[in-house]
């Protein structure tokens, strides 16, 4: 069964009578279809039975063509209302539209009331959780094409390790990190790279500024790339010169957490473990009050997906989930680290696709 | 009166209740603080008469105080539902809630469906388009912030003109052009930065690539930056080492009505009559039908905001209002130029803010 089946089939199941899919991370999952058409509606029209069809403005109708798109295609002009068009076409097919399910998260008040009028009057259900699930688990292409991401993540780190020197500025380097990588032709960061050094790599949410590199400093680099619709997302942290013996502790201990976690990682194991295997090692350690964050998030078209790496999640990990594992130590006054890889679960294991070495390291 | 009086002043003309306002420009507009917690509830409450309150993120109370915000603060941890505390805070202060005010067109209907809940099942009005209109004139701070951003937005043009040599490609000019804005410290760009060679100028919405810079490419730029909260927005078009007759007249035509629609601008003047005037001297070319957009778009907050310089809009120019003014001539095989100032409109006259020379430039 194909994406788009999938989804019929769970409306047919669920007694919804059509759903209404407008972000562009679940249009190009169903449609293989990438484009943020920004203000402009767009959006793709899924029927238990009959054929899907597809709402673009004009200009992008042949680009979603070339992107494989088989089935129907209203494309409007600037000078035309898409909701008339859709009106249209619905009265055309003669489906009954009681119950529509939306992305309702993100579908705004004033679209839902355009489609709520176009079609006459139906009510609205979530279309997220499912379609998040059926996000949750990677096929083989999308696994190589995260494997691909994650080889630029670590040319990132590469980069920003190269621009390092006394006296440099976070947003030097970042700038540095982000010249290089979109050389390399990537569609554009998967998040606000961050660099901080020193104290400031003790803020989880820190924003990179004119702070300048100096001697003991810790040095955090967070970064992801987009390519090909899919994320990576990767952190390491160094040593710049010199290490104090509590900087030290702090580093060790972080690191054996995310191994730990990374070792436990296969299927059948409940996901909540994971965050609880590392805590367990950094509370243990006496830094449990330092590490007030999830082990990580799924990662794919959105760099935060399910599922999501909390002690809460009961949810048991399977063949082809890919996420974060980013276990984090932040000291006030001292700085903070924190260790991140990208994890595919394979057949019997997991695999870091991430692969920029981890073991400590005194940069000169 | 200032901002926050301005909205409680309209909400009781208008007699609705309250406004809710939670998108991250219209925040800082009326708040001064400046950020996006992406998935996190942020947003504004206001009344005709009770005091406003903030609601955000915890780990954000301390930054809005910092940024001036001097009413009261409904900070939330990430284990708490902010509904219920808005929901208290509402209930403890007694406000009928029959009519909220809300931006339609960027509140998602799950947000819509717990703001009805938490207001014991007010109404919704559109609170977008009275503040798109007191957006719509800058004051003296605004627009000396777009003065520094359009400077900005200057300096990328002059990065990105250094940068070319034959066999470069787009992408690595692009590159080139954020590195060095980034190290001056912008915010970010206030759009994808556009570097187009060739026929691809002809394409009003072209993505850069790997294309190579050859002898006789047009090479058009479009770039702005984010400063202090405020965009900037420039492009203009070169020729590289050679030029022939015709891209000399479409060149020539374009500056022509790009000048002619920044002459006609001062306060008085109907808006519309300045896309007329532009698109009159490209139609006179015969150029008509490749000129096909609106002759521009305001600027401030929002790289896209009012007013909107289109041949319908039959609003006056005022002093305060600033803009873009950017005809454009699109012929495929051939290549598009486009030029584009940020046009504010002063009390007698027009001023552009971006200052890059305009008169035809072929590039050695």
């Amino acid at each position: 069964m194909n994406r788009l089946e999938r989804v019929s089939s769970w409306l047919k199941k669920e007694g919804h009578d059509a759903a209404f899919i407008h972000t562009k991370e679940n249009v190009f999952y169903l449609t293989d279809f990438y484009t943020d058409p920004h203000e402009r509606l767009m959006g793709l029209f899924l029927f238990q039975e009959q054929e899907p069809f597809f709402v673009c403005p004009g200009m992008e109708a042949g680009q979603a063509r070339s992107a494989g798109w088989e089935h129907d295609i209203i494309g409007y002009g600037d000078h035309e209302d898409p909701w008339e068009l859709i009106k249209a076409e619905l009265t055309k097919r003669n489906v009954r539209l009681d119950s529509i399910a939306v992305e309702k998260d993100s579908i705004s008040l004033s679209r839902s009331e355009q489609l709520k009028q176009a079609s006459g009057g139906a009510a609205f259900v979530s279309a997220e959780e499912t379609l998040n699930q059926f996000r949750l688990v990677k096929d083989e292409k999308e696994i190589s094409i995260l494997r691909e991401a994650a080889k630029l993540a670590d040319y990132g780190v590469e980069v920003g390790v190269a621009a390092l020197k006394e006296g440099v500025s976070e947003t030097e380097v970042l700038a540095q990190i982000e010249f290089e990588l979109k050389k390399k032709g990537v569609q554009g960061m998967s998040f606000s790279t961050m660099v901080l050094f020193g104290e400031k790599s003790g803020q989880p949410h820190g924003n990179p500024g004119a702070d300048r590199l100096k001697k003991g400093d810790f040095v955090l680099f967070d970064l992801g790339v987009i390519l090909d619709g899919y994320c990576s997302d990767i952190t390491r942290t160094f040593a710049y010169q010199s290490i104090s013996p509590k900087q030290e502790e702090i580093y060790e201990t972080v690191l054996k957490a995310e191994q730990a976690a990374l070792q436990l990682s296969k299927p059948g194991v409940r996901i909540g473990d994971l965050d609880l295997k590392a805590r367990g090692i950094i509370e243990k350690a006496g830094y449990g009050d330092y590490f007030p964050h999830r082990l990580g998030h799924g990662l794919g078209i959105s760099v935060h997906e399910y599922p999501s790496m909390s002690s809460a999640n009961d949810t048991l990990l399977k063949e082809g989930m890919v996420y974060t594992i980013e276990p984090g130590i932040y000291v006030p006054d001292v700085g903070g680290v924190r260790i991140e890889d990208d994890v595919f679960v394979t057949k019997d294991g997991a695999e870091a696709l991430t692969q920029y070495p981890k073991e400590l390291t005194i940069l000169k």
